[in-house]
């Protein structure tokens, strides 16, 4: 694909998360600036909160970038690609909102609406800890764990429903999740799991995984074993991955990863241990941490505003339409 | 993509396994005749008797057909679709080589190589269980386990290592697989598994899964429960395709596939238990069954003759070239 004359400028990009909301400006070479953070407007309505939110944004950074080509918007739940709506978020309460349409309509500009973990991977395989690889899985550990996967440059995406490791289920019969199976890798391995299990166990609340990890830096044996067991349910998680995908790379971003080595480290020595026949994926922290969404959306508002061909290595897949979307 | 006076004629195709071989002629509308099957020459060279078998088999279908436009072959193992090369398997002993490229000398007319699992998810896809879907697995359950997966209409092939849920690990230090890892889907729910843990467990020999499921229809209660453990073992993974892929169909074949409804209902049950979240594929048995690596292989070779475009819709993920292909 050509893009003759196409436009250049930076544009506007928004990430909605289920507590706060980052906003910021993407510049034509993938640079992040003007960001901030503010409350996810869940109230009195969400729908019209984001959207404006989202467009006071886009005319404050027209304001400051007169080159402004247009915007994204990136949200948490299941998200039509091909239709550009979010079909649905439990923990936001929307249901087939056509946000890039109506986004486009308030600002007076070209916007797309992608999906927060698809986004935040397309932004590793483009600029991030994944670039130039193929079979990519990025694997985003927060408050829920769920992945992005590329294969052979296309964004996996089973019309809007792939990529839920996090309830994909590990243990049989395991420790129940909040998505009503049990034994989901989530239940073990997300941060909140990690405070969680500790908390249960030792009977001292700690409010996340880095005081667990601390606790176990300084010896605590069951913050250890909380630890760890997050870990191998990671590793296995990366195995069975690697078994059904053969990615290449594995990202491992979210919060999670801000514990570096701590996490790296075990994740990796365990995974090695499972491997036999499998395409032994190389195993990276994320380099773009929890900006990787905002980034992301940068490529997708520079697609949308046509100053980006939509490159086939980073394509998402078209889902067969939104009559199709169910469960 | 277009095909302006697009030759139009039938294919001779070569489905190579570990023991058989069949080879048949796929007519331009995927019918499949002149079907034979012969055992598989590994000796003295497997690579010298593949290829004269193929040739033979070509001038064979040439002679009775003048029509032919070209052939192809399909093997197991790790396939390069790309290079086209059968890069490695284990048992059969060979080592990068150009099958495409030779099995087109010797006939003078176009060849392709293809992956024996992959090739029968195409002829699924293309013509049985799962046509029409685009985001899709196939499941083929024989002597071992393995799976070909679309997403968006692409082939998701991983450098030929993916879909190899045979050997995802599903049991964390479970039972030993022949790959050398443990708790493998393969070491459970595989047609030799099926036989293997009968026998170990009922101390009566028998030579395969059949005669286990005509003994727990009996009433063989260890039959029953290494039956029912397969099942299980099988929807577990179905469960993480599901979770990770979000196929809108999944299709299990293979030898196991002609237990029918007795393997349909209880994975069929066992999922319904287990998936919470995820879209619910729906399942299906191969309509094609150990037809689908001929009936696949001559969409490869139509392809190769161009006598059919390369449609998007099931054109095979383009590897990153051979020296990607590591492990």
């Amino acid at each position: 694909m050509t893009t003759a004359k196409a436009p250049i400028g930076p544009v506007a990009v928004i990430d909605v998360g289920g507590t706060d909301t980052k906003t910021g400006l993407v510049r034509p070479d993938g640079s992040l600036t003007d960001t901030e953070t503010v409350p996810t407007p869940h109230r009195p309505d969400i729908v019209a909160g984001v959207l404006d939110l989202g467009a006071r944004h886009v005319q404050r950074m027209y304001t400051r970038h007169r080159d402004l080509v247009g915007s994204a918007l990136v949200v948490p739940g299941i998200v039509d690609d091909e239709a550009q709506v979010a079909v649905l978020a439990s923990n936001m309460g929307w249901d087939r909102v056509p946000f890039a349409a109506m986004l486009a309509e308030r600002t007076g500009m070209p916007a797309a609406l992608g999906h927060d973990v698809a986004t935040a991977g397309l932004a590793e395989v483009t600029y991030g800890a994944a670039t130039g690889a193929r079979d990519a899985a990025v694997i985003v550990v927060g408050t829920g764990i769920a992945a992005a996967l590329f294969s052979g440059g296309h964004a996996i995406r089973g019309g809007g429903f792939a990529g839920e490791i996090g309830h994909s289920p590990l243990v049989p019969d395991g420790e129940p999740c909040v998505c009503g199976g049990r034994g989901c890798l989530e239940a073990i391995a997300s941060a909140g799991a990690i405070a969680r299990r500790y908390t249960a166990r030792s009977g001292t609340a700690v409010p996340g995984a880095r005081e667990v990890l601390a606790a176990a830096r300084g010896g605590d044996a069951t913050a250890r074993a909380v630890w760890s067991e997050a870990t191998d349910a990671l590793a296995l998680a990366v195995a069975q991955v690697a078994a059904v995908l053969a990615p290449q790379v594995v990202v491992i971003g979210g919060g999670l990863s801000r514990a570096g080595d701590a996490l790296l480290s075990p994740v990796r020595r365990r995974l090695e241990a499972i491997l036999t026949v499998q395409r032994r994926p190389d195993l990276r922290l994320s380099t773009l941490g929890t900006s990787a969404g905002l980034v992301g959306a940068g490529v997708l508002a520079r697609r949308a505003a046509g100053a980006v061909p939509r490159p086939q290595a980073v394509a998402p897949s078209a889902p067969a339409g939104t009559s199709e979307v169910h469960r």
